[in-house]
């Protein structure tokens, strides 16, 4: 009977995973079959046809994606229970008074008694949500929760999902300034060009803790440790990488801001109408962040297609759309092409194509070498940032995160297949934490350690470090 | 050596809770000593007292209120550990794709597939916190947190605080609703009158979910609740009922007007210029809801301060500031007198005050019989309405409430030192919250059950009710 199943469910193109007995008597076996399916017609067509396998019955059947998302992804939980009057007395009223009037005394010690210094927001207005665009504040939160656990899960972090239900960049950024004070950082994310722009730049002018945008700031930097590492590899420098990038949305301005940055001399972004740059026609009427790229980019005034303008680049950054670019164009590259083309899920030239005329090749996505994924970025960056009570995620961290990234591929591990590290490589968040905080210390967009504690009571400062040490307790009611 | 200790303990005025034995050798002891203390000054001379002990040295110590807020209260957890690339694919992309995918196609599916079913947010702008005032929003966060651990531990409830940088009403109300629509709730906390009545309404009536102004109909509800345990102790009927509000702030108002609704006929509410009546002369320039109360209450037109009114009275409730009311005014009251005097952390009268003139009292703390506690009521009140997906919450369901409330005194145990449960009697909020949503879906508050349940595919409807049951499961990438 089991073969007979199996041999139904790969008929009919399912690939069968785990496999569970659940009850075995004289007459019966029940079984727990996970089988992968390519979409919901395919799913149904499964299940018909073990149905159709005489002897057989499906008893029920569930989605596993769907059933995982039920409920939601996140809870809110208490660090500490609530089991006696005297719990509740210190962690509510009588108690809690006393810890307010410290904050309201010294609203430093917000950092101190409150969940901010370990919260971030994760603020989005569902506009610009993966690949399927403008869906709404509220089909947009399930991609939030699960940022929200990715930030828990290799950072540690406790991030909460705010979906706003406006597209209007004064009430997005009113809304965010006034529910700021209790968070620590703001994490913007999936909020459509241009006014992405303008609202990260809003609230960093507005808002004294650190303001990312993720789609933007996280996908450069991941972009910049690939290419650090895939330089390592081929012996460029940086300075020396001719770049093009196709796409000019909000992550490709920040990549060719980020590669500027970073030195990378020449740099060319196209967009639907072909090249940037300051002659252009259109070039009046362009929004501001693209007229930033036609000044600040392309000097030698290319113009053309992607196709028309890739001859000799070092580097192809793919920001756009599925299969933008054939495959035989990418010939025109310099020797030891590096092919970074990220659309998701079908990216701008595939890997099989691409493979004859490149020599390190990168996407988006997890079957594929090479996988550029904001994961490496985003839990250590706030990590870092939080960790110091940084004001602001400045250019200098971005750099150091991207080098903290690169850095944890080792010179034994380099190569084509290998520039950047899997994305559930357990060292990167700690890694890029470390680089990041150092960084804003350094640079002073963070307290120096003894002002960051400053704020400490001297003899509670020892749970500051460390929340479980024991120690003598006097306790006061 | 343990004897000195103590005894110099003691005769600092400290009270010697748990004693731990950490480290024992020939030359030294390491104990840890829980006292409790009246304030900071009275904390530092018992360590002062301690340490003049000789042979005795105080090694560390600190405050275990200061240290249990140390990092906030709260954390944000995932549902699902993230362990493989397979969790990944289901809860983050590519998976999630398709879960979007369907809340797009149907807004209903929010509350099958996101947080929203089970989270609240808690929302203050920190105008009035306890009874420090306005004390901002950072400063509010340590309350807002006490609260959020209260929802989870007696009514399963994700709560979320969220306090807001503006007191203007306007921005208030634009913020809630920008960022309601992953909120299956709002709880308004903390928010000073006469601002809170018109952000709650305007919040109602621009919200598809429960909108819940604590401090107003948490602690009616409560009121009520006690109101009819005294009545059924004392043999009165509600409509039987005089009642003498002191005090028409934001939870004055909204007891008067659950007594109203519930039946009492005669209420005359208090402020601090005396009795509100139609015929005051500042009556033109009062706030709204004190009008309201002018209007609705004290048909006689009773005038003066609270002793000039109180004769006759079988109902005070205080809800003012300490020590309003002299004990002896008290004696003009009706037979069988009840006395919630609730002002904290010192009430109007205190209970040994009240007691020659009174039968039942009730005050706000927890170290007098009869507490009259939010907590009774703000967790099942919420899970019941999140249960059924009530749309808002309505007189009626407020009532309901109240009468569970009541309800778990039972006849053995009712009497003058028990009209109200314990805040922590766990069968409460279950209680509350069946009642509640009984009455939603009998007033049409909520949807039916089959409405409710209609937006669940048939093939995961399963999953809803019972989060982890086993199953067949057919799955999808």
């Amino acid at each position: 009977m089991l073969g007979r199943v199996t041999t139904a469910i790969g008929a009919a193109g399912g690939t069968i995973g785990d496999l569970e007995l659940l009850e075995l008597d004289a007459d019966h076996t029940l079984r727990d079959f996970t089988v992968a399916a390519a979409d919901e017609e395919h799913e149904g067509r499964i299940v018909a046809a073990v149905g159709e396998v005489e002897g057989a019955t499906v008893v029920d059947w569930t989605d596993r994606t769907l059933g995982m998302h039920v409920g939601g992804k996140l809870e809110v939980r208490p660090k500490h229970a609530l089991k006696t009057l005297d719990d509740l007395s210190m962690a509510y009223t009588p108690g809690v008074a006393r810890v307010c009037s410290a904050i309201a005394a010294d609203p430093e010690r917000a950092y101190q008694y409150t969940i901010k210094r370990n919260t971030v927001a994760i603020v989005s207005d569902g506009t610009a949500v993966l690949g399927l665009g403008d869906i709404g504040p509220a089909a947009a939160m399930p991609v939030m929760e699960g940022k929200a656990m990715l930030f828990k899960e290799f950072a540690g972090v406790d991030a909460f999902p705010l979906c706003l239900d406006t597209k209007d960049p004064d009430a997005i950024v009113e809304t965010v300034t006034a529910l700021a004070p209790g968070f620590g950082g703001i994490n913007l994310e999936d909020i459509s060009a241009p006014r992405c722009f303008e609202i990260e730049e809003r609230l960093k002018a507005a808002l004294p803790i650190p303001v990312f945008h993720d789609d933007q700031h996280g996908t450069a930097v991941v972009v910049l440790a690939a290419l650090i590492n895939a330089c390592r590899l081929t012996g460029r420098s940086l300075a020396d990488v001719r770049a093009l990038i196709v796409g000019v949305g909000a992550a490709g301005v920040a990549v060719a801001k980020i590669l500027v940055a970073a030195g990378v001399r020449d740099v060319i972004g196209c967009d639907s109408r072909g090249a940037l740059h300051g002659e252009r026609e259109d070039y009046a009427s362009l929004p501001p962040m693209k007229r930033w790229l036609a000044d600040a980019t392309n000097a030698e005034g290319r113009a053309g297609p992607p196709a028309d303008v890739i001859e000799g680049s070092d580097l192809f950054v793919g920001l756009s759309g599925a299969r933008v670019m054939p495959g035989a164009a990418l010939g025109a590259m310099a020797p030891d092409a590096l092919v970074f083309a990220m659309a998701n899920p079908n990216p701008e030239v595939t890997p099989e194509e691409a493979a004859p005329f490149a020599r390190v090749i990168a996407t988006g996505r997890s079957d594929y070498p090479n996988q550029i994924n904001n994961v490496l970025c985003f839990p250590g960056i706030f990590r870092g940032a939080l960790d110091v009570r940084a004001r602001e995620i400045t250019e200098p961290m971005k750099m150091a995160a991207a080098e903290g990234i690169a850095a944890i591929v080792g010179d034994d591990e380099l190569g084509e297949a290998m520039v950047i590290p899997s994305a559930f490589n357990r060292d990167v968040a700690p890694a890029v934490a470390e680089a990041v905080a150092r960084e804003a210390r350094r640079t002073g967009a963070a307290p120096t350690e003894s002002e960051a504690f400053g704020y400490a009571p001297s003899h509670t400062s020892e749970f500051a470090a460390i929340p479980d040490a024991p120690g003598g307790r006097t306790d006061r009611q």
